[in-house]
């Protein structure tokens, strides 16, 4: 093994000895390196924004494009955002040790189920520094460690962040190694291999580069790889409402895992609300390819099958005719990613067979599929999208990075006195 | 592929199809098939006897060694338990649908998130009959299709309980294909890659058994393959209530995961409880393997690192000495399998830093770590302990079976509308 193999492991290691006692840090703790950071983050701005701008410089002489380098910016209001998002943190209720459950087995024998970390998160994310900000925050709140692996153009600003997390860290009294950062590609693939001390992986990138992290680990991975979203349009569904959404679905942010790719039409909509919203999309610039029947109500290019598992991520939108809301939900259930799906429709019973039916993370009636974030649902932020449905599901914040375990108490209670008929079970719900 | 595979992808997909429908169905539907299952259980007694007296006829004449033929024997012992099992699932408030947060995101937009079943479940379980009965149920119950896979040794009965179940099934009203029985190895194999419509994997069975299943599949596995469970007695234990302890944990079911196989020993209970609760386990038949320090004090064998390891599943129990309740910890979290450990101790302060601090699924004070299980929990049946810490963790019932999904319902809200500043969320939790 290579150096940078060589010192993830020991990362990981002292991210692992770290999570034990991070977990058994007394309620309020963790609350004051939470903003312990936050003052640390601002005491050392200068450092911060100096080394971003050389990554923006650098990147610039690269070429990066301008949304890239947006991204990579971390000005003043950023600063501003993730040191709000810290102390937002800072205030939450301590979710490590809440109790979900307790009963009574017996007479003297009292089972509690608390909240605990997951333990180690490696987490593998693009280029925006304020992600690594918002992600050790998470982590640090919900008591996990955390191993770090920013992208590389953003490597001098996430390590004038991490210097002052770590910095906070120690102050507060966090345990040596709650956070490590990675810097190498050489890294991460140590960093999959190590099950031994790493629990879980939330790789944040291209759809090629979250597959390939699913592939390579036998660690759990959490997040999504595709974001083949729906809207589908019901029978007399209301037409202005049907435009406002498809248009916000489409195009407010189409390059997220949210925007939807496929716009699904109830056959008696083909000549009423397709028309109105197919003009309302073309005007703000959106390409349309329809199956046979779409094509022959409105003007558009003709799709393929390959168009209805394609997640676009650009101002093109792939539209097909269903006989019934059923014939929508089997296609959806079918070719999509299980992330996000709408219905526009006036009928109450049509919405909730839609919301009952449709197998996705999130599935919502007369709104923008582009609410899918944490953010947006209340959670304070998130360390990304769960498609999957073990574990968490749709948004992943604070909750989502909790396990729990069970804890009994008793009084010497041998398994034998109830197998022999001596004692008997009460199972009194207590909480 | 072959007859099997191609079976077994047929009752897949099937399963896949159902699952959707079984999701969707309205409260009370499911629990009327539970009610129905146990009747028709009852009513086809007769010829469900006749299955397993053959099955038990020809495991004698293979030789079969008397507990597991007594594990393979239904009778009406059995059949009781197995539908008073159904109908107190019945009982239960039906877990799908369950809403389990709201939130007003902004004026007329609400939030809210509602268990679901998670899809379709596979099951690979031992030769008990009893246990497609339960795990059938707990699927039903949760509204999860499944796919049962019994030992070679009990087809009969599988075979003559299955068609119990499905017809009630069909009599109640649920959709076809809601539960899939396989039989062969081959079928097993097919399982494993189906991961288009498999959901969940819960193998029941050995360790390498369950090691092979979860290198095998890219389907999520859910279930323990190791029960290295710990006892530690704390300095001043209550020399008594050690003794108990120890001789439960140990002996009372050596075979069953959470037995303990180390016991870990303050030295200052070295010449103290350790030779009281040595003599009493040896009385129970144990045989003991120690470290140096307890070699010294008490007549025993001597440990290698590999005991620190060993599942022993038998009347053997390796003995550490360590200097401190940290040295305890860090013992357990290091060498165990995260299933359940105990502390016998009267110091309230060490028996919460060691609740705290231990990593396992089950974390106990003063009591034998056999009360690990679903039935003495009150979650009524399990269908396997989970020592992994995503998703479920401990045995496993009812809600481990589920997952949840976001609804959003509106008004044709966008998120241009909040992004531009015309709209701001509110946020206001309603559950």
């Amino acid at each position: 093994m290579n150096d940078a193999g060589m010192s993830a492991r020991e990362a990981a290691r002292a991210a692992k000895e770290a999570s034990f006692r991070l977990a058994a840090l007394p309620a309020g703790r963790r609350s004051a390196a939470l903003l312990c950071a936050a003052d640390a983050l601002e005491a050392r701005r200068g450092a911060i924004f100096a080394a971003n701008a050389e990554d923006v410089a650098q990147a610039e002489r690269e070429g990066m494009n301008a949304p890239a380098l947006k991204r990579l910016r971390f000005d003043e209001g950023k600063l501003r955002d993730v040191c709000a998002g810290l102390r937002a943190l800072a205030a939450m209720p301590d979710p490590v040790g809440r109790e979900q459950l307790r009963t009574e087995l017996a007479d003297g024998l009292v089972l509690s189920r608390v909240a605990c970390p997951i333990g180690v998160v490696g987490v593998v994310f693009e280029s925006r520094p304020d992600a690594l900000v918002q992600i050790a925050g998470l982590c640090l709140r919900s008591g996990n460690a955390v191993l770090l692996k920013g992208g590389r153009e953003a490597a001098r600003s996430n390590a004038a962040l991490f210097g002052a997390l770590t910095e906070a860290g120690r102050e507060a009294g966090m345990p040596d190694g709650w956070a490590g950062l990675m810097t190498t590609r050489e890294e991460v693939g140590a960093l999959l291999e190590m099950d031994e001390w790493v629990d879980l992986i939330i790789p944040r990138g291209s759809n090629a580069f979250v597959r390939e992290i699913m592939s390579r680990s036998r660690i759990p991975v959490l997040g999504h790889s595709d974001g083949v979203c729906h809207l589908y349009l019901d029978a007399g569904c209301d037409v202005e409402m049907a435009c406002r959404v498809a248009v916000d679905a489409k195009t407010q942010y189409p390059a997220a895992c949210n925007a939807v790719e496929t716009l699904l039409v109830h056959e008696k909509e083909l000549h009423r609300a397709l028309p109105a919203v197919a003009s309302a999309l073309r005007e703000a610039g959106v390409t349309l390819r329809g199956d046979e029947r779409v094509c022959e109500a409105i003007a558009c290019e003709a799709a393929t099958e390959d168009d209805w598992r394609a997640e676009y991520l650009s101002l093109t939108l792939s539209i097909r005719a269903v006989d019934s809301l059923e014939e929508a939900v089997a296609h959806i259930n079918r070719y999509g990613s299980h992330h996000t799906d709408a219905i526009v429709t006036e009928d109450d019973a049509a919405a909730e067979r839609f919301l009952s039916l449709v197998d996705s993370a999130g599935v919502y009636r007369n709104c923008s599929t582009r609410f899918a974030d944490g953010y947006r649902y209340g959670f304070g932020a998130e360390v990304g999208i769960a498609t999957g449905k073990l574990h968490a599901r749709g948004p992943m914040g604070v909750e989502g990075l909790c396990s729990y375990k069970y804890l009994l108490r008793g009084h010497g209670d041998t398994v034998e006195a109830f197998q022999s008929g001596r004692r008997a079970f009460t199972h009194k719900r207590l909480l």
